[in-house]
């Protein structure tokens, strides 16, 4: 089967590869039927992550076409969702809600590897969510989108403590902060805050629910916020890049007693302790638990009460996925919807 | 009156100073029953903090001797306990229960001066809490460990997440932890685990409630902790030092989806953005929110359900306060009571 491969840093190639097939009797096979690529795919495609021979891909929707003796909840020729993070759904950590790091699961991207024709996913019971029905051909993208973007957004706008009369900050314009975005519109949030200087994106935040964009960042950024806020700040901000820039300005937006959800992936981060303990705020993020999320988000998709799959404003062939790499790189796509 | 004032480094010097006074119409005076020296009186004594003429103390049981114009909720005569951050009560942050950030407040140690025979207290309704009755003198010290220890304990082990059920690791055998102990206790939780190597507090730990006591620090911990714990970690974590080993003991014995509750003041701590983004725990802390606690606090103690009196192990009059810092500081006590 064909799949993504990134053969060095700034080097994806599509090639072939064996088929995936049952390696324990807890796996699944599916086809992917679509698939897409992720900001944080992009640290390996610019070398700040290792990116030899690595298979790419940890957001999918798909067709299960093959099940291992031990799995019981999705059967051949379901359409299923997934999280980006394998997790047995059995242990002590799954069970309290956090499976992106389930004690025998793994959230290392790539591991999946679902820029491709068909994927295992091990732990299928623990991973998959099985839909219903046989989805509509528009809900596809939405669905696609809350195997990670939106579950990592609704996640983040839950740390942060979204909800009815709160004001939350969102930093970061990417595809998981506009998901942050409809997440605080959904959980009741009345004002939404978003830092972006590009006028499409800040065209899609509004659309999501965004009710101010600031253009500010950094130190004027907080001082944007904190104005519009009374002086306050915001009662939560939703975190989506990973920089150090970017959490020193989620906490600086952030009033006293309020919540920072962050879940940019971190790169060269180091808080400074005593502005933390200060700060008086909580603090919580890491890789989203996004299969908690999931029957929740996908019915919500299913009654077409949001559309996240809006943040697709690109889509290519699998064969293709070079360019895509290149322009979610370039910022000239927010997110690049792959297509086996 | 007498009045301790830090004269320099490990110089604090009981000397005469001018009777407080309203100044505001929010003020009140207080006539200082009971004060006690904080492990975080310990910074400037040790240096680490400008320590040049500050007035020492910020932890009280008294009696109000005179109020201001717009004083509501005390009246002179009245038995009070306070927290040892000044708060109005009334702005958002007050109101939305952190009042040790209150916006018009101040949590600035040394700031009440409460290491004297009178203190000024500002926003009186906002800080202080009236007793119902006259205290016994045996619950003195259980009050006056509520304006500080107890109540900074009580808010760690509330951000812990300590409940039934619950397994909660404390880093830091000084007052305010051995009070977090107490605190998990109240709170339900099933199990506590405490690092400490001396044989007195170990016995203070255990009669607070500590199930488990590990002699190991730092990695060590970390693994005992897991060891202990089915390899998972401790649902949550009190850490009460404030130092990078102390957090990152803290981080590290937590399982994912746990908190930690950080009260510790912190002194050069760094904490590493992806350890703490891979941890997937909610981190809580700063300077405690006790004014909130301290009416439940009250209560737990007039009705002699806890007795968080039994922390202070030295008692000394005013005047020998200098005695009480060496002790502390040699760690030959846990905690000194000062009687003016």
């Amino acid at each position: 089967m064909r799949a993504v491969i990134m053969d060095g840093p700034g080097h994806p190639i599509v090639t072939d590869v064996p088929d995936p097939r049952i390696c324990e009797p807890t796996d699944a096979v599916i086809k992917i039927l679509l698939a897409c690529i992720c900001g944080s795919d992009l640290w390996p495609y610019r070398g700040l992550e290792d990116a030899q021979q690595l298979r790419m891909g940890h957001e999918y929707v798909g067709i299960v076409t093959q099940i291992g003796k031990e799995v019981t909840t999705v059967s051949v020729g379901d359409y299923v969702v997934g999280s980006f993070a394998i997790s047995d759904g059995t242990c002590e950590i799954c069970q309290a809600g956090y499976p992106s790091r389930c004690r025998n699961g793994s959230f290392v991207h790539g591991s999946i590897g679902t820029q491709a024709e068909y994927a295992r996913i091990p732990y299928a019971d623990g991973t998959l969510v099985r839909l219903a029905e046989k989805p509509d051909e528009d809900v596809l993208p939405s669905l696609l989108a809350a195997s990670d973007v939106l579950g990592t957004g609704w996640f983040a706008a839950d740390a942060a403590g979204a909800g009815p009369g709160k004001t939350i900050a969102v930093v970061g314009d990417g595809a998981v902060g506009l998901m942050g975005v409809l997440a605080a519109r959904e959980l009741g949030a009345e004002r939404i805050i978003i830092s972006s200087r590009r006028p499409q994106r800040q065209a899609l935040a509004r659309s999501f629910g965004a009710t101010d964009i600031i253009v500010e960042r950094g130190e004027q950024a907080v001082a944007a916020v904190r104005e519009l806020t009374g002086g306050y700040g915001a009662h939560g901000t939703i975190e989506a890049v990973g920089t150090q820039e970017s959490m020193m300005q989620a906490i600086g937006s952030t009033r006293p007693g309020g919540s920072v959800g962050y879940v940019g992936v971190s790169h060269g981060v180091n808080l400074p302790g005593g502005d933390l303990f200060f700060a008086l705020i909580k603090l919580q993020g890491g890789p989203a638990p996004v299969r908690r999320y999931l029957p929740d988000l996908i019915d919500r998709i299913m009654r077409r009460q949001i559309n996240p799959g809006a943040v697709f404003d690109m889509e290519l062939p699998l064969d293709q996925a070079a360019e895509g790499y290149r322009a979610m790189d370039e910022r000239t796509a927010v997110k690049v919807l792959l297509r086996p």
